[in-house]
């Protein structure tokens, strides 16, 4: 502890863990290619079928339906049908494989797309959870000790958007105080508000404060989640704030929500087609805004309980549907959004890991380049679990140690190892063991794997109170990264002026 | 509940489920390729020059030594070396790429091999936990309930072997109420005793009593673990087990126990070397002892804290080695074993599924042909936990499910429903709902999706609390499966007689 206490809190966990992160995971494993062409083009021709027979309703945007007619599409009221492969030409055209992502600390930079892969903590839970306080609201503390847990937390490589939702402030004025505080406790990218136009502006605003006007006008610095209305629906909340991003250029991420049997058919193929024909027009749509917009297929598809109509995760049908978006995502060329420590559990028990795991893994082997709610889900994303995230936090550096595949370097071949031991010896004291022991194994924060005995001196505790004492002892130590206090008057200055002038309550 | 209780408990859990279970996984998804031919050769090429230059240790068995030399070995003392792709050759000449493991269920015999998965419990555990009683010494008592739970669990293809060490009875006795046991209180494939060369010829002579004296001598009614002593050692008791049941014609799953940095070297590529150095003797020798012995490359390796010393489970590490290994065992052309779900936790928590899920998720994906300690491990396979067994089992029905890969025929693709629901509707009620909700999705047993409001009216239970209720009810619930009482007459006769003969300590 005494070491890691000088290091004064930067890019690690508790002090426990020698272990080093990257500032985002660049991939040395295959992607796992679960269906074959035949498969993929049977869904991409449904999907345009969706788009050529049935259309997408935007809801009452009249700018985002003239620019689809303008486009060459079939505008009916509302109602928007397009030719076959017209939209995937469009994306084609200009959209980006992979784009940088700008932190304020350069070396926190993230790159989304390619062979990378970006982790992202929860967005958007109501409720808090943690093991002596149980489930309650959020409020603009909880999120303040969330970006201050994630900026200490290496795995996870941005500090997130709405990590809760601060339900202390009025809704009209929430987005400036979580940007603000994405700015001021952490130095990792962040994204902005989407929940009305204003709100997304003010969110470009802010971001300008931070890095200037000039660099957010050609560089990303926020990315941005754009929901679906699933089934086949864009609403105008998210087609303005769509609309705010992509002129300025920054990130959008185009996420169908589809529980199958609910928002989408009851079956894994279907559900991808209408994922894709959902997700095409979206992008395509920043791409006519701004040709080159940096934008990311997002899925976010899981089951239900057909015996109680609730949403499951971490369930086999969406593992298959995670698997084969990250190749649909792939064929049209950008990057993919999928997977998440997602689970339905209340509590940070065995079913929220093996849900988390049956999520995560699927995510990692299918390429995966932007996972968003990577740590801290629980109940379904209603609640964010402050032990959660710490054992989902370790557990995403399990998943990049994987990622980082295997070394046929001479030396991890190991030969002399062998050689030097030979049978019925043991390896603990030879050479390669002393050269290579330091970094050989990925190095848990949260696991035990003490003996019995071990364990129960050191007080017989479950992972999660093990957490428990984590999450503490980090917010203990936690340091503010240094901030230009110009900048931050401007910032504060800023809000306040923008505080005055919305109301406190919606109606 | 009661439509369930009419069917006598065959093939169910608790009766909550409509999920149906097929007697084995039959993949329908690919098997992930972690390595290149590139990478692959590296590692045969290394194995080869470890038989070549350092050998294997084969201890103090005269047989096997003579065997070897007779094979054209090279064999000084002890210690036997072979030349490049001698024992490949061997392997390939005989062994079968996949055979059918005789249950005297036939309806629940099962193919172990080609892009079958088999699913067996845990082996071998000299401890059993669950919530109320905590860790204590298993005995009889306590194998027996396992049996009877893995009897009724339909994802458990096989009853196993050593589900715990009944240590109330004298170790030289052992083997003979654990075989009865699995014939007496399941219907399912079993294991024999490895212990010692008697026991081996006890458990065949058991089966003969179950199957027929031509049966077993014609077909393979059990499988048994030959744990190699690694590093490149086999001891006299393995071998003189490998001898008997591989001149019945009955399987063995030839397994190196490698804990990198321990019993091997340190790095993945060197463990996995050592892994195939160490099984590609074993193998052979059964094809030199009976041709066409039914044999399995088992792989067994995992990391250790490099702080502690201590084994550890489901980390990046053996992920890595687990999916390479299912390479190498498919290039030889022999079944794999590997995976399992397998934790250092000592509760059944959020640590140890995760673990577990780290490591059946790449077994799965690896293609997997039979997974040992697929359920109840905990403590790095000290102990049984009888919760962790109802959530793994319940665990497996998903990578079951998931192995099924996607549903693309034309209702799977589920145009209809699509055009029916159109745009902002929901799909709970459409046609094609309504035909497939009742087996779209795996309908667990253990996990909890519902409301938190509903949650907490149900006992604000954790997903361990509710194992515990599920296992208790199954024992209540059991009803043993049909036994000809004159086979069992004839066991137990047997087994009086051999108690008689054997000592009560190894003394």
């Amino acid at each position: 502890m005494s070491e890691a206490r000088t290091r004064k809190g930067r890019n690690r966990r508790d002090g426990k863990s020698v272990t080093v992160a990257a500032p985002y995971v660049r991939r040395r494993i295959p992607t796992y290619n679960l269906l074959d062409e035949e498969a993929l083009q049977i869904i991409e021709d449904n999907a345009d079928t969706v788009l050529q027979e049935t259309g997408v309703e935007f809801m009452e945007d009249m700018e985002v339906l003239d620019i689809f007619r303008e486009a060459g599409a079939d505008v009916k009221g509302t109602r928007v049908r397009f030719e076959r492969g017209m939209l995937r030409k469009i994306i084609q055209a200009s959209a980006p494989g992979q784009f940088t992502l700008h932190a304020r600390n350069p070396a926190k930079s993230v790159i989304i797309g390619g062979g990378n892969t970006v982790f992202a903590p929860i967005y958007g839970a109501p409720f808090v959870h943690d093991l002596e306080n149980g489930r309650r609201y959020a409020t603009i503390e909880d999120f303040r000790n969330l970006v201050k847990l994630i900026y200490q937390l290496p795995y996870l490589h941005m500090s997130g958007g709405t990590v809760c939702e601060p339900t202390d402030i009025p809704v009209p004025k929430r987005h400036l105080d979580m940007v603000y505080s994405h700015i001021r406790f952490s130095d990792k990218a962040f994204m902005g508000s989407v929940t009305e136009g204003s709100r997304a502006e003010d969110s470009v605003q802010m971001a300008k404060i931070l890095f200037g006007d000039s660099f957010v006008e050609e560089k990303c610095c926020l990315v941005n989640i754009i929901n679906v209305n699933s089934p086949l629906t864009y609403d105008s909340t998210m087609l303005a704030a769509l609309k705010v991003y992509a002129r300025h250029g920054q990130g959008t991420i185009i996420t169908p929500f589809i529980l199958s049997g609910a928002m989408g058919p009851v079956s894994t193929a279907g559900t991808l087609t209408q994922m894709l024909a959902e997700a095409l027009p979206g992008i395509a749509l920043t791409q006519l805004i701004r040709p080159g917009a940096p934008v990311i297929l997002g899925n976010f598809t899981s089951s239900m309980s057909m015996r109680s109509g609730a949403p499951t995760f971490g369930m086999p049908e969406p593992a298959l549907a995670l698997l084969a978006a990250g190749q649909l995502a792939r064929r049209l060329g950008v990057p993919w959004r999928g997977g998440g420590s997602l689970t339905a559990s209340k509590l940070p028990d065995a079913q929220a890991l093996q849900e988390s795991s049956d999520t995560l893994f699927p995510a990692m082997m299918g390429g995966v380049n932007l996972m968003m709610q990577s740590a801290g889900w629980l109940e379904g994303g209603l609640s964010v679990g402050l032990e959660k995230l710490i054992l989902d936090a370790d557990h995403l550096g399990m998943m990049a140690r994987m990622s980082e595949g295997m070394d046929l370097s001479e030396n991890g071949q190991a030969m002399d190892a062998i050689r030097e031991v030979g049978p019925g010896k043991h390896c603990l004291g030879c050479a390669h063991t002393q050269a290579n022991f330091k970094t050989a194994f990925y190095d848990p924060v949260t696991n035990d794997s003490n003996s019995f005995e071990q364990w129960q001196q050191d007080g017989s505790l479950d992972a999660a109170q093990r957490a428990n004492r984590i999450w503490k002892r980090m917010l203990e130590e936690y340091q503010a990264p240094d901030l230009d206090p110009g900048i931050d008057e401007v910032l504060c200055a800023f809000m306040a002026r923008r505080r005055q002038e919305l109301p406190d309550s919606l109606v």
